[in-house]
């Protein structure tokens, strides 16, 4: 009997462990849209169960062994680019003790229940013994991880989410952007104000009938019914898996363009997910997106590169024109581009235009940074959530509710994401530049309902790409070069003073 | 530091495997409500992993030693059945090999998948070979535990469901109904003949509004929608766990009976979950529903015995009436108690009526233990099938999707599951008897949709009972005898010869 080798062992272990992590992923979508608020506690105890199963598999003794054996055997590039892979998911688990890891979800699951309540209640106080909790798990995360990694605690934070991100390049980029923005929203503004202003069709508008467009403008991009399914949810999310697609979306009936910008950014995400590669890679490291910067380039090109464009509202206002029986000049394409490239500032991260989303993203990452490395108390952040509001939108917040409880990122343990945001819309703009200069005719076929064109560019350039290369290296083989504020400041040039 | 004892360890591996078994159960809820098509290949891997990690947590070589420490250590008399049962479990799983448990998990995904489409199609050879890969396996699982257990391949399946169910004791019951109920049904029929054929009213009857109606009837009956849930699925079942009880109908918007009885019959299995004890026995052994037979015992009891009364359709028949704007006498309770006790021998178990419901179910079990004994081959099967409906209901089967591809049992592993349709018809009678007895205001309470007395019996005698004794115990504790189907047999003569 031929002996087995180390990577044929690895590539079984990690495979048993994606499992798991399939298994958690429709759970946790479940939790978002079906679960009675009564199965929170049961539901929190099986995912710290099956998280701490998954880190036994990957944080196992056996693996500094197993992972040497492998990475002495002839491989093909991509195996070796799962083992590298396989090398990075055991840094991490192995950084953490399991009761460390047990702690954490059950911590998350708690505060995020009670940060369920105190939302819509305004109450910061209610929830921060539960954030304070959640933040000393994470601080020990941090440090465990940015010892294991030999980086700091916030970049240990940040590799989670995008790998290979570090807060320095992120600093630089960041910086740049916000010597660029103030003047360029001024000039936006004035810019705007210079043409009618756009006017919002009058609802209602029934939800199933924004669900049944939902669902026929999904079919149109591309999106798979046999793979996938929408439902609502509180927030819009992408869950579920490469061969079980789960999108969700909001239904306001007094507005239907936020039910369906949700729709087509997390259409973004899904065709990327049914991009990545079949199995045998499917089921390993190599084959899981890249990070969340990809991720996030790949629901802001579908949302805002191609479907804000004013070549998509054409082929898509009379259908919406049809669909809620409307009448009249607001039905216009026209009208509805501009409609979509309003911009204004406002309090809510998730209904910011282009233009301003980049300062919302920056407040958090300053705030989560100073929180991480302990240079604020966690009792400060209304405080400081509302200066960084005054000084980079010169708003004043109203309530916490609109302030620093409007999202559920750190109320669910994800520290070190919100920069991926930015950068995603960057990166949005650099392969969408990218895909049109290789094939003219892709935005005229958008302009047609036909995605086909820019899908048979982003599923070889990025989507098949899954984690056999950097995200860096993905930018540079896709666009000629690594990730580069100049395309996405043109961008917002020609879209908002064009 | 105190030494930690040996029952505390099992109490703490039982916990986890049963979360594990938490999650499963949630994941099979969404594979038959809302999992699209093309996840069912990975879902199968998610499910054959998960549950092979349960069957290691509990089949480990450390675990005889465990259990013979625990059971030396001085416990209470709940810890002593939770032991018990802990064993239990332990000799079901040790006896299994780990390949075997995990093949045995994707033939039955793989076999459920065929048979989704082999039934709609009446084409038993489409599903042939996976059926008879799992039936190879279920035979030697069966074998297996036979072993181990120390009874009979067939009994070690049914073990599987109803702890302590022997073949020889179903023999005796199946032998007794079957001379009882052919001529029993002659006569019900000869005397539901001399009364007025009960109508039912027209449709249609929306799919909304009738699970509305299903939503306020399980109101009505003490159904918690903050643990739980009404969905659609193709089979009507109850799942989850008892914090997050799931169960599902379906729509024939020609018939809202269909719908609406599913919705009873499952409320009664939710009913018994909700009713389990609370922690520290939840996530134990001793807290599970105690087998099959009781858990079905309590959808009957539901159904046929408390919603089919002419009492609790005394209290539908207006709320139907409204619901669906009808009119006419066709709404009026008597005939609809007359529609809810139609005798009439069909192919279709499901729809089958109390009467004719056990020769459905024996049928059934003579096939499957011929087939787990070996001694019919399964490509016989749609013939041997036929001529059981011939001999028992004089019926001749018209096709296989209306033979026997009707029911998801076999091709989804479940053998050795069928008797306990019938045992538990008995032990529903016999509880309905005894609580009755009891509490002489409990049917009138029911029409006047007042659950609470029924309920107010069946907590601390059935329910609460959990696994903590056997059926047996739990008849005899609650009824004064064990199960006796002369008390099924009176509750027949009462309402289909009175």
């Amino acid at each position: 009997m031929a002996t087995t080798s180390a990577y044929t062992r690895l590539a079984a272990r990690f495979r048993k462990a994606g499992q798991i992590g399939d298994a958690l992923s429709v759970l946790h979508w479940d939790m978002a849209t079906m679960m009675p608020a009564g199965g929170a506690e049961a539901r929190a105890e099986q995912v710290a169960t099956l998280k701490a199963l998954a880190h036994e598999l990957i944080a196992a003794p056996e693996m500094p062994d197993l992972l040497a054996a492998a990475e002495g055997e002839t491989l093909g590039p991509w195996e070796r680019a799962n083992l590298a892979e396989m090398r990075r998911d055991w840094v991490h688990s192995a950084a953490l003790p399991a009761d460390l890891v047990e702690a954490l979800a059950r911590a998350e699951s708690a505060c995020e229940m009670v940060w369920r309540e105190a939302r819509p209640a305004a109450d910061f106080q209610m929830v921060l013994p539960s954030l304070s909790n959640l933040l000393g798990l994470v601080r020990q995360v941090a440090a465990a991880k940015a010892e294991a990694l030999g980086v700091s605690a916030y970049d240990a934070l940040l590799d989670q989410y995008e790998p290979q991100g570090r807060a320095a390049e992120i600093d630089g980029v960041f910086a740049d952007l916000e010597a660029f923005l103030p003047g360029f929203l001024a000039r936006a503004l004035e810019h705007q104000a210079g043409r009618p202003a756009p006017r919002l069709p009058d609802g209602p508008f029934p939800a199933a009938t924004q669900k049944a467009l939902g669902i026929e403008f999904m079919t149109t991009l591309g999106f798979d019914f046999a793979h996938g399914r929408l439902d609502t949810s509180h927030h819009p999310f992408c869950g579920g898996i490469p061969d079980d697609v789960r999108i969700t979306t909001r239904f306001d009936e007094a507005d239907f363009t936020s039910a369906l910008l949700g729709v087509l950014h997390e259409t973004g995400h899904a065709l990327y997910d049914f991009g990545l590669p079949a199995e045998p890679w499917r089921s390993q490291p190599v084959g899981k997106a890249r990070g969340m910067v990809i991720h996030e380039s790949q629901s802001l090109l579908i949302e805002m590169q191609a479907c804000r464009s004013a070549e998509f509202q054409r082929w898509a206002a009379p259908r919406l024109k049809a669909a809620f029986g409307g009448d009249g000049p607001e039905w216009e394409a026209e009208n509805l581009y501009r409609q979509g490239v309003r911009v204004k500032p406002g309090f809510i991260r998730v209904n910011a235009d282009e233009v301003t989303y980049p300062a919302h993203v920056i407040i958090r990452y300053r705030l989560e940074r100073a929180l991480i490395e302990g240079r604020m108390d966690l009792a400060d952040l209304p405080d400081a959530w509302a200066e960084g509001y005054r000084r980079l939108l010169g708003l004043g917040v109203p309530d916490h509710r609109q302030g620093c409880l409007q999202d559920i990122h750190w109320f669910g343990g994800a520290w070190g994401y919100f920069p991926t945001y930015t950068l995603g819309a960057m990166a949005a703009a650099q392969f969408f530049d990218a895909a049109r200069r290789a094939d003219p005719d892709l935005l005229p076929a958008i302009g047609e309902g036909d995605f086909a064109p820019l899908l048979a560019w982003l599923r070889p350039n990025v989507h098949a790409k899954a984690s056999s290369i950097s995200t860096r290296e993905i930018l540079v083989a896709a666009t000629g070069r690594p990730l580069d504020a100049e395309v996405f400041k043109a961008h917002l040039e020609r879209r908002y003073l064009g």
